[in-house]
């Protein structure tokens, strides 16, 4: 139908279309929609809960279908609720990755599962 | 540091390197990674619990670069498990779109939240 | 069918048993059980994502059987993972409020929902 | 401080005062109770998330003691929704018991993690 879109303001343009073509955005308060991502969230969570790893092998077509359409409900209410907030979603990822790195040092988080926190200085 | 990043391969890419670097792919199963996910989301929710709605003037600086930040780590984890499962987002969510404009017609959904499942035909 | 149950030491004891009855212990990990209530948790949340307030006024008979259950679900997995974990929930709950008996003294908490970090001395 | 509590009943009075006093009621809709209770099972969750198994030989004290925590927290959370909600938790965790024993029979799910759609009849 629609030609494939390109980006993450393609894809919050159609969202504003499709919410406010239903008259939606009464209901889409920030709190709510980080709520509803949540929620999304954990349905994404479910099909892998008593897998052993979740690995691409492990999961039927069906399953994979459905995890598919549950990581694309996340990325959509992301970006409603970015879009609400002025938040760029790029920016503020590759933010959080530098700060990641200062807080996981290479040499003192190789290799651990552990909390910066609890990580050898 | 590093340049602007343009679109999710890069940030794909970036984040690759990252858990590289840290010798993590160990930990990252694709059932872990939904699971941190799902934790980033709920983190996410957190500032909004006793709010009314969570509208931009009723959040002060820090909450909003907390919450910002929350928002980095969910679209970090979805791209790391959509690398995982060999997902492409942007088609995930267009199609997504386009499951839920049938599900929820503009004219039976119009002003309504309700679950498709309740929607009068 | 069977006696209403006193507390709960009775429910995780029909717990096991359903348990052992399925041979279901091998999936029941402290991890997966922990999941299983956080996905349960969200469906809980769910039914609330568009209500003003959620007060019982507000739900209909199913919507309210629905969240009973979910409520259920989410009981239950507490008391698996609390078998698994030796802890007293009764014991613990109570621990947890005097902890925040300490943390949000009445003075300083009275009609704020505020984290604690942000109270005033 | 405290007499040790004997049950449920006693849990949600000692939570009913420490709300009062407060004045957090007009905070603790059931939506905002739910969505705290999402929250903290997801912090329950968290310490989880790199482990293999979670078993307590893999969980060092302190991590026990936070878990054991927000176990606390999560039970708190559904004693005041059930509160609010007028719904009898051991009563409501039984019945949710009854209705699995029929959709997964003990000859049909025996040794398997299935949904119940999924299982053989």
């Amino acid at each position: 139908m629609s030609a494939k879109i390109q980006n993450l303001q393609e894809l919050r343009d159609q969202l504003r279309a499709f919410v406010a073509e239903r008259d939606w955005q009464q209901f889409h308060t920030p709190k709510n929609l980080a709520s509803a991502l949540s929620v999304e969230a954990a349905e994404l969570l479910e099909p892998f809960q008593w897998l052993k790893t979740g690995e691409i092998d492990e999961l039927n077509v069906e399953t994979h279908t459905a995890i598919r359409h549950e990581m694309a409900d996340v990325l959509n209410y992301l970006v409603m609720l970015a879009d609400h907030l002025d938040v760029d979603l790029l920016d503020a990822a590759t933010e959080k990755i530098q700060l990641n790195a200062q807080k996981y040092p290479v040499q003192a988080a190789r290799g651990l599962a552990l909390k910066y926190t609890e990580l050898k200085k």
